[in-house]
C-alpha cells in the first residue's frame, strides 16, 4: 500500500522546516522551507498548507522556536517560546489544532535551556506527531466502520490524514469504496489535494463542482457523506470547510447520512456561537471592480444535518457529544 | 438606465449571426461570425452563447437557412428549413427555446420562394424576438412583486433577459435590491455574466463560490433564491443550471422562498421524467490522469423545495401550474 506524498507533507530538517505548497500540489510539487518561526507562520496564514498541515508545521516551528531560544536563560527563552506559540495560533482562527499543537510543545519545556531546551521541544513536537497519526489511524478504523463493504462516498474538501486512515483501513478491511469529491473552490482543495490522493492511494476517483453535490446525492448512487470538521462543539455543530452545510443539508433531505470526522469534540466550544467563523479576503473569491467578493472560509452545520461525528474513541451522535469524554471523568 | 451589453448579444446582419462569446466575457469582449446555420449551431454546441443566446441565435439561424435556400423550390427550401432547424435543435436537448425559436420560424413560412422566403423568415424571427423580450420584461415585474421593497437576492448561474427585466423593474418600482451571485462552476456564468451584468445596472452584487450558498442563505441575510429554469414540468419539476436544486434544499431547509422564473411551463413535459439531462464531457469538469470528471449540466428541483413558478402570466404555485394554460382552453 503506497502512502501519499500529502500524508508526510511537513518535516522538520537541520535548519528549518519543509513545507510542501499545497497550493499549487499536484501540478506542481514544490517544498517551502522556513527557516524560523515567523516563517512558518507566514506559510501557514498565505494557505501553503491547511488542514492538518498548520498543525504540524506548529509543532515543528515551536522546535524551531526552542533552537533560537537556545542561548537564553530559562525564563527568557520560554517567553521567546510563548511568543512563537502566540504568534502561531494566530494565523487561523478557526483551527484549534494550532492551539493544541503550541500548548503539547511547551508541556514538555521546564525551565530547560540550551540543547536541552532543543531536545525537550522536539520530544513535545515527536510526541505529538505520533499521537495525531495513531489518533487519525483509530478514527479511520471507526469511520469505515461505518460504511458498507461497497459502495460509493461523497466528500468535501480535504480530510487530509483522516482520509488516507478511513482508505487505509478500507483496503485493510477489504472495503471496496469509490469516491466522489467536490473540487472545493475558490483553492481547489479537493480536485487537487483529494482526488490526487485518492488515486495515489489506487481509489476509484470522480470529481464534481461544489454545485453538484445535492444532484448527486439526490440521485441514490452515494451511501455516505463524509468530510473532515475543523472543530465540533460539545452541542454537536460541525464547522468544516464552508459548503459543507449545504452538503449535510441535501444529504439530510436526500436520506444519505453524514458522518463528520474529528479526533474530539471541541471542550472549549460549547456551542457555535464560540467559534469564531475566519473571514478571508473577497478578492480570493473574485477580484474585479464594481464587485464584492465574499468568502466566509467555513460554514457551521447544525446538529440536525449531522448523522455521526466519528472520533478516535468510536462514533457519537451529534446530541450525545459530552461522552466522548466520559472516560477521562 | 443602461441597457447592459448581454441584453443584446445575438446580432442579425448583412452576412451572418454574430454572437458575442460569453465564454471570455467580460474579461474579453469578442463577437463570433457565424455565416451558416452550421457555424451558428456549433457555437451554440461550444458554449458561445447559453440561456436564452440560443433561442435568438436559432431564430437568426433560420433567417441564415432561408437566406441560403431563396433560389430553390418551395419543397426544397421548406426541407433545407427543416433541416436547419433539426440541427439548430438538436445542439442542446435540454434548451427547449431552441425547439420554439425553429417552429415559431418555420411557421411564417409557407410555399414562398427566393426574397419573399427570406422576408416571411425573417418577419418570424422578429416576431420571436420581440415576443421573448415582451414576455421576459413582463416575468421581470411579476417577480419584483413577490420582493421586499429593501432587501437582498440570491441568485445562480445566469438568468439572462429574466434577470436584467427583474432588475429594470425593481429600479422603475424603486425597489432597493441587493443581489448574491454564485461563480456557478465550472463556467462561471455567475461571476462572469450575473455579476457584470447587475454591475452594468448599477446594482450592488456581490460573489460567492458555488458551496457558499447554503451558508449564506442560513445567515438571516437573503430575502428570496432568484433563478431562472431552463424547463419546468406541468407538475412542478425545476430543471435549471447544475446547483440549483441544493440552493433550493437549504433555502427550504432555512426557510427563504425560491421563485423560479419561466415564461412559461412546458406542457410537453408532463413529469421530470420528460426532460433528458444533458451530461457534457467530464474533462470540461477536471481534467487529469487517473480521476474522472462528471458533469450534468442540469439538476432537477422537486417541487417541494420551490415557493413560487413566476411565468410572464404572474406567480403560480409549482402545484397548479395547470392553471397557467386555463386561459387558452
Amino acid at each position: 500500500m503506497s502512502t501519499p506524498v500529502l500524508a508526510d507533507s511537513v518535516r522538520l530538517t537541520a535548519d528549518g522546516v519543509e513545507i510542501l505548497d499545497r497550493r499549487v500540489f499536484p501540478e506542481q510539487r514544490v517544498w517551502v522551507h522556513c527557516a524560523s518561526v515567523e516563517d512558518v507562520a507566514r506559510a501557514i496564514e498565505d494557505m501553503v498548507t491547511q488542514s492538518s498541515g498548520p498543525y504540524f508545521a506548529a509543532l515543528w516551528g515551536m522546535v524551531l522556536a526552542a533552537r533560537s531560544a537556545a542561548s537564553l536563560g530559562p525564563a527568557e527563552a520560554r517567553a521567546r517560546l510563548e511568543a512563537a506559540g502566540e504568534r502561531l495560533v494566530a494565523t487561523r482562527r478557526t483551527n484549534n489544532h494550532l492551539r493544541k499543537a503550541v500548548h503539547l510543545v511547551l508541556s514538555h519545556v521546564d525551565g530547560q535551556t540550551g540543547d536541552e531546551l532543543v531536545a525537550a521541544a522536539t520530544r513535545g513536537a515527536e510526541a505529538g506527531n505520533e499521537r495525531y497519526r495513531s489518533r487519525s489511524a483509530a478514527l479511520g478504523r471507526h469511520a469505515v466502520d461505518l460504511l458498507p463493504d461497497k459502495g460509493t462516498v461523497l466528500t468535501h474538501c480535504w480530510a487530509d490524514l483522516y482520509l488516507v486512515e478511513l482508505v487505509r483501513a478500507a483496503q485493510n478491511a477489504g472495503k471496496d469504496l469509490a469516491f466522489v469529491c467536490t473540487e472545493t473552490r475558490p483553492y481547489l482543495q479537493g480536485a487537487r489535494l483529494t482526488a490526487e490522493t485518492l488515486a495515489e492511494m489506487g481509489v476509484d476517483t470522480t470529481v464534481i463542482t461544489d454545485g453538484m453535490g445535492a444532484a448527486v446525492l439526490s440521485g441514490g448512487t452515494v451511501d455516505a457523506l463524509v468530510t473532515a470538521a475543523d472543530r465540533v462543539t460539545m452541542d454537536g455543530h460541525v464547522v468544516n470547510k464552508i459548503g459543507t452545510l449545504g452538503l449535510a443539508v441535501a444529504a439530510t433531505a436526500f436520506g444519505v447520512p453524514f458522518h463528520a470526522m474529528v479526533q474530539a469534540p471541541d471542550r472549549l466550544a460549547p456551542t457555535a456561537a464560540d467559534v469564531p467563523i475566519e473571514y478571508r479576503d473577497g478578492t480570493e473569491v473574485l477580484d474585479r471592480p464594481g464587485i464584492r467578493g465574499h468568502y466566509p472560509a467555513f460554514d457551521i452545520t447544525p446538529p440536525r444535518f449531522v448523522t455521526t461525528v466519528v472520533t478516535d474513541r468510536g462514533p457519537f451522535s451529534p446530541l450525545r457529544l459530552a461522552d466522548y469524554y466520559r472516560e477521562d471523568s
